[in-house]
């Protein structure tokens, strides 16, 4: 008898399925007072997007040994702190943006009032999410939530972006910029699922580390490198963006095909490094891949 | 021997000095990347405001014999949830209010876009800050106020706030709106404090309640009188808000003879109900009188 072969698109699939239900539950019902703000949040995260935070946290805890179960309310967590940052990235004062996963990004479909309580309540919602998860370590997950999303995490990326809009960046600088806009959440979404039930080994921690900061920049770089290449329909948001706002980015600094060398260059790391950690590491491999193989 | 006998303009001066060094010591430095980001979260929470959120920690932390000490987390928390909806409050999107704490608002002395990250920056590090509290009940400590604070709190009466601008509500539907925007943070800070170290009574879970509810529904109503008979530099924010937005108040629904016999009964209500208890309410019994007798 064989062990059933690890198929990635299947696994992701049902993870997908099952973040979509427990967000269901976890948001406020439309017809809860007040109805227009929980209907607007129920539409700023629901129906769409990859899920990779979900995805990476779930992967994360079969590494260490929890259950699906165990996980998800970090994976709500994550998914709901994504959520908000894009509806508030969207707003006018921000990058302006009225297409987001393929529908009218949430101040278009709402108001820009709705769409900042929406970002503002959804935060909320990610960390009252995280007191109800069924582990010892609640209050790290909390910790560790709260860094990556503030001002030395997201937001504090989303300010840095703003400061160095219309400048060129160093390579390094832009770096920084993406590991506080985006790496900060990675990580973050990585280790609330390895805190899910067990408390995780030096070593589960050491490689879980590499693996998030590696992925953390390809997940950059793939969508600097999509940015230029692909066109709206297919991204479902705006493309062009950052070289329409002569913003800096991976393309411009490095080259398209330096771009495409430094993502497989990064797979190819990430995935020796995991490795000698055997089928408990095969989800977070195959999450590597689907992050670097993103159509490009 | 007999007992320094209880001055609350003295103890409220204590810790409103307390509470500014805690803040000063919880914000990151305004040297720290990204300095614009930190510089404007100083701004818009240091150095202003007269602190009744924190106050109602500290005075509940009193009444369930925890000290000082161990409210800290508490009541920079409550502080910072504040400061960030004040803030988001302010922008042109929302209220559009040019004026706060008698200075600028955050987005006039910097900008929207930073504004909007501020209010975000600072509800994830109120909530970092509590996971530093020094009590076994930090995870209920965070849920209390990620409740107070979202939909279903804070962010959900701004939206109905929102909504019901140009209506004629009723004084139950009134009293609704402002359970969830003023009400339900000025619980979770009571709550919070009384959380700060130990497990409260039945009895005293009880009281707060009961203060929290009279005093919420008070603080609303001594804003709506203010409102209508204060000039905007008393106040430090613009006055008259409530009338030339059409607004309904506690002033224009019951009259103002009416809306101040109301403020006596609460506060002649609450200090009634917490004379059982003696010392340990002493400064939530003056809480309630600085809450009621604010200069009107």
């Amino acid at each position: 008898m064989t062990a059933t072969p690890f198929v990635f698109t299947a696994w992701a699939s049902a993870y997908q399925q099952r973040i979509e239900q427990v967000l269901e539950h976890t948001l406020p019902a439309s017809d809860t007072l007040p109805q227009r703000l929980h209907s607007a949040m129920r539409y700023a995260v629901l129906g769409g997007g990859k899920r990779v935070r979900a995805l990476l946290a779930y992967a994360a805890a079969e590494f260490t040994g929890a259950t699906a179960m165990h996980a998800d309310t970090a994976a709500a967590a994550v998914e709901l702190i994504h959520a908000f940052s894009l509806v508030h990235d969207d707003m006018p004062c921000m990058d302006n943006d009225d297409l987001r996963r393929g529908k009218p990004s949430c101040h278009k479909a709402y108001d820009d009032a709705t769409a900042l309580l929406v970002g503002d309540a959804l935060q909320s919602l990610a960390f009252e999410c995280l007191t109800h998860a069924p582990t010892s370590h609640a209050v790290q997950q909390i910790q560790l939530l709260a860094q990556a999303t503030g001002s030395r995490g997201m937001c504090g990326g989303q300010s840095i972006d703003l400061q160095s809009t219309g400048q060129t960046l160093s390579v390094d600088a832009l770096a920084t910029m993406h590991q506080y806009k985006t790496g900060a959440l990675i990580g973050a979404a990585t280790l609330l699922g390895a805190y899910a039930a067990n408390q995780p080994t030096d070593a589960q921690l050491q490689a879980l580390g590499y693996f998030s900061e590696r992925m953390g920049l390809a997940f950059q770089v793939v969508d600097d490198i999509l940015d230029s290449t692909t066109d709206t329909q297919t991204l479902g948001k705006t493309a062009g963006k950052d070289s329409a706002q002569a913003k800096s980015t991976y393309v411009t600094l490095l080259g398209l095909d330096a771009a495409r060398q430094l993502v497989q260059q990064l797979h190819q790391d990430t995935l020796t490094r995991l490795a000698p950690f055997g089928e408990t590491a095969v989800a977070l491999r195959g999450l590597a891949t689907f992050i670097c193989e993103r159509p490009f």
